[in-house]
């Protein structure tokens, strides 16, 4: 599935995960757009410390860090036999990184199949390295994939609400929800983005503006409270999302403020399009009820740039929320355009 | 309805703005809660930019404040021929500062009719001094009454979602949404406050959580984003919001966010109320249709502490929406509890 020219065809500055054999080099995504700092992983803590502090986010970025954290623990192990013991701990250390992105599990279960299946006497440490850069590279298809399908539902003209950051430094390149904004400027449709903010660590204003003004594609910042006037005038045709897990009923849960959003397109008539690739599906979930949500320090909420704003000492700070499927209009992953009911939508 | 002696029974720190004879002392609100510092405006000029600039903000707190801004303008003459041509001039140049609060308008309205009903070689300075401080006290006594009329609605414990900041700060003391959650209190009722952080300008984690944590009042702020997952959690019981503007059909008009969570008290079954003082309430316009919603600098959104957050060059910035009357519960006004339909519900 791996297509290396079209890899390299991103402008540079797109790649947030390279590979360079020995350590992950990671573009720290807290510091964007201010500063391109790289930091080299060399070792799969030093992997999960840079999911945990956020250096690198977005559900399916997570997964393809973790793979490569897998990589570095089996290249750490002398003893062929100890292999996989260190593999399934370096899978627990990595689990519990973050709890509410599938892609993360996933990843590390396609890790461990991998070794698994591994004959005896094989190179397990290379098998895994291009099991992991697999998983980059095609996620990089995947979105590509998502992007074509996506584009294909936005009219010529179009002006697009989106929320926290799904482009390619979410990503193994391209994007899910800006992947479709990108796909659909490619061929030659007039896309406008607005963009919330995304608070507390505003993804929107940060990472995606950065994102779509390389990319030459018009965006509007707005403070994520002011969606809902926005879609009062009239400014935004629909809106298009991420996730971080979906469950089996559709039910999709995506950076907090998703939900209010899906609330108030309803309320407008516009689209509310979630795009996905199939590994944030977790089909072992009946309902988004289901999904762990991650609850994070109140310093994001209560500091700014390290200051803090409020002599106020308690803050509710969860990461994530749920949007109901019968919200949802469509699910777009790489094998299509999914409709509801979701739940037997699913692609085997 | 002045009454001295409750109102110095308010602790000194609430008192935003202060007649000192001369000059208007303001409490900066741009630069609580970390500094307490009062600037002292001595010119209509000095109150304008005073509002502009949002050192005072709040819609009663806006009124109180032009009021003594043409105080200061009719000392500033000396021939008393000249006073009305004066004070027509400094309440164009009031009124220009800010389009959306109805308050502000209406104690213009207030003071220009107080100085034509006067009678000729009456001290108009002195007339106009004591209809200003009749102003300030008797929002005061409004928020008093606000604040009983809706405390009686609470349940002995409850958990409200407010946003923005309704306070003393607001107001001539006491505040309108937050004055309920303080009578409330003050009947002994368990009230505990989830507070929108309130983006751009954080008026709920600076100022809202400065002034509950005053009054013994515990809150938790939380990103205006996460207010649905906060109702869907079960952690909230009912939204008290203020306005800036109500039309005649009950729209409300209020700090951007409100609409949002307006829709989300309906998904989630939760009363949405709102107070006001019926200075905010403007029978001359049908529908918030008509309401002139205010468009700040992108400065705002795309700056955290005067730095910039973004590379993005555009941000949309509206600083109130729209709620409309069908999902609006119950406004409380100083005359009592006022349910739809809202166009035959206004007192005479």
């Amino acid at each position: 599935m791996s297509d290396d020219s079209e890899v390299k065809s991103q402008p540079k500055e797109f790649i947030s995960l390279t590979w360079k054999g020995e350590s992950l080099l990671i573009l720290d995504q807290r510091l964007l757009p201010h500063e391109e700092v790289f930091v080299e992983a060399r070792t799969p803590e030093e992997i999960a410390e840079a999911i945990r502090t956020l250096q690198v986010r977005g559900a399916p970025a997570i997964g393809i860090a973790a793979a490569f954290g897998m990589v570095l623990a089996a290249r750490s192990v002398k003893n062929p036999d100890k292999v996989m013991e260190c593999l399934t701990q370096t899978r627990k250390l990595l689990a519990s990184t973050r709890p509410t992105a599938r892609n993360l599990f996933w990843a590390l279960e396609r890790m461990i199949a991998c070794a698994e299946r591994a004959p005896r006497n094989a190179d397990l440490s290379g098998l895994l390295e291009k099991e992991a850069l697999a998983i980059q590279q095609e996620d990089y298809q995947v979105c590509r994939a998502i992007g074509e399908y996506g584009a294909a539902l936005l009219p010529d003209k179009v002006s697009v609400l989106t929320h926290c950051n799904t482009g390619a430094l979410a990503t193994g390149g391209w994007g899910t929800a800006l992947g479709i904004i990108r796909s659909a400027r490619a061929q030659g449709k007039e896309v406008s983005v607005y963009a919330d903010e995304t608070r507390p660590l505003l993804q929107g204003s940060r990472l995606t503006a950065w994102e779509l003004e390389r990319g030459g594609i018009p965006v509007t910042i707005l403070p994520d409270s002011a969606a809902g006037y926005c879609m009062r005038k009239g400014l935004v045709d629909m809106v298009i999302v991420g996730a971080d897990r979906i469950a089996k009923n559709g039910d999709v849960v995506n950076k907090v403020g998703t939900y209010p959003l899906a609330l108030l397109a309803r309320e407008h008539g516009l689209e509310f399009l979630v795009a996905a690739p199939l590994s944030t599906v977790d089909l072992s979930l009946a309902s988004g009820e289901e999904i762990p949500i991650e609850e994070r320090s109140p310093e994001e909420v209560l500091t700014l740039s390290g200051h803090l704003i409020s002599t106020g000492t308690k803050a509710f700070n969860p990461a994530f929320d749920i949007t109901p499927a019968r919200l949802v209009s469509a699910i777009i992953c790489e094998k299509g355009v999914l409709r509801p009911p979701f739940e037997s939508a699913w692609p085997d």
